[in-house]
């Protein structure tokens, strides 16, 4: 299959609705332009395209999927917004332009966060887009998102990343940021796909094993690619961990280990597929594309 | 009735379901502490409440309503935390004790806030306390109050409030922010309290027509206060909003007229139960009470 061309049309699915979603301006005006800034600054929409890959994977036909995938996409551009602000990693540039801060001052840049994060909320309450999808399924896959994303998923993850900043490197902590920082909303996105498609037990329990493993080997290889790669193909600084000391795979167990890392939990995620069938492959791909990515 | 005793006994049971909640610790420790300091720090719990109550006077006979009114001041507190921020309000002073970031720090202090935001629409889809309470129903409520905390609800009024210090005075503007502000969300959570009782679609509007009155009403006894009041009663400074030349009530329309669009609001609030049967009683006093409170 050509992967680039499924997760360019998937992309492009995800693009579109999130234009027409949030095209109507009833906000104030700064505000609205701020969100939308960040939300189309140009991001690979990684976390939308597992979920509708996943969807499909569990059986799933429609594009009723499209909104609630693209949700995830609308909690992605809220935490890098927060992650950004000079109390956080102080960062001056995300996917190659100035961070929400530096173009609109840290007032709206937190406030465009905290409007992203809740409005994902309503986008995945909102039961005008399901038809096929039952209601007791979106309400069950937004709780797995919001435990994901919350004080014991994504916000434990970037605080502990914080607090741990310059402190003696530690493989567990490291993990822990790492799993809570990064895989547990990767995690999150498949299973949303599995449990919309109305997924069994045992084939949520595999797409979970897939999302951990590719969750974590996908942070493992953004670590590798802050300390190898170009700062222009990134589109953000390369080098910056090391210069805030922060704890990585490469600082940890070194390149070549951090790359045997990858693969191995790439290669088990494949593994964790094995009952399901071709409709599995875009899954398959993915993980693949993920660890052989250049940004 | 004692409505005295009524707020104080559904306080208690808000808080005791809180304190259960989210005592066990499995988020980094800084960041736990910071979530309950501010949880904590002693607000009258005004939100769940009147949900508690709306839910009583549609018909609710259960304590199950508890964990999802109780969501409503993770949500309020949350917009505290990020409100008092240097880059937002800049206040020192919360019901009497330091502001999250003077204790805890900038980057702690919008983490809290992004985890209390977060977590509170992971108990608003917790299924575990529903028995009585339909699944369908839960999701809707939960939409509600999404919609009136997110970028066209308070956060537009948070937002618009700090774009328009030092602006020319305009009673529409004024209005655009109270709503949004305060407003919105006090109207949700007397609709969470119908929703979730299973209340007919008369109900639920009567309800809103009572909760946007009461929620207008409550801002502009918020801005008298911040006028008249005192320092220690209130527990936050006396003249702030005159110092930071926000626009009020009192600075648009004076103190006289603004008391008496206060007790119009009030007086159309309770107006708009005349369907309702003595169970709403308790929500008849408590619009009595927002109008006479004292902090």
């Amino acid at each position: 299959m050509d992967i680039k061309k499924y997760l360019n049309d998937k992309k492009e699915a995800v693009d579109s609705f999130l234009h027409a979603y949030f095209k109507e301006q009833r906000r104030p005006a700064l505000l609205h332009e701020a969100m939308l800034y960040s939300l189309f600054a140009g991001g690979k929409r990684i976390r939308p395209v597992l979920a509708i890959a996943s969807y499909e994977a569990c059986g799933g036909k429609s594009d009723e999927i499209v909104p609630y995938a693209s949700a995830l996409e609308v909690i992605h551009t809220y935490s890098l917004i927060h992650d950004d602000l000079p109390a956080m990693d102080n960062d001056d540039l995300r996917r190659g332009k100035p961070t929400s801060h530096k173009v609109y001052g840290e007032t709206i840049a937190i406030l465009a966060g905290d409007a992203l994060l809740t409005d994902a909320f309503s986008l995945l309450s909102d039961t005008t887009f399901c038809h096929t999808i039952k209601e007791t399924d979106l309400l069950k896959a937004l709780h797995e998102i919001s435990i994901a994303s919350g004080s014991m998923g994504m916000v434990a993850g970037q605080a502990q990343d914080i607090l741990s900043e310059n402190s003696v490197p530690d493989k567990n902590m490291l993990q822990f940021i790492h799993i809570h920082k990064t895989t547990a909303i990767i995690c999150a996105s498949v299973k949303l796909g599995c449990i919309l498609a109305g997924g069994k037990p045992e084939k949520l329990e595999a797409i979970s094993s897939y999302g951990m493993g590719i969750g974590l080997a996908f942070q493992v290889v953004d670590d590798i690619l802050n300390v190898e790669g170009d700062t222009k193909e990134m589109g953000k600084a390369a080098g910056s961990d090391a210069k805030t000391n922060k704890m990585t795979y490469p600082s940890l167990y070194g390149i070549e280990e951090s790359r045997q890392i990858s693969k191995k939990l790439i290669s088990d995620a494949i593994d964790s597929l094995a009952s399901f069938s071709s409709a599995a492959d875009p899954l398959r791909e993915i993980a693949l594309y993920l660890l052989n990515r250049r940004n």
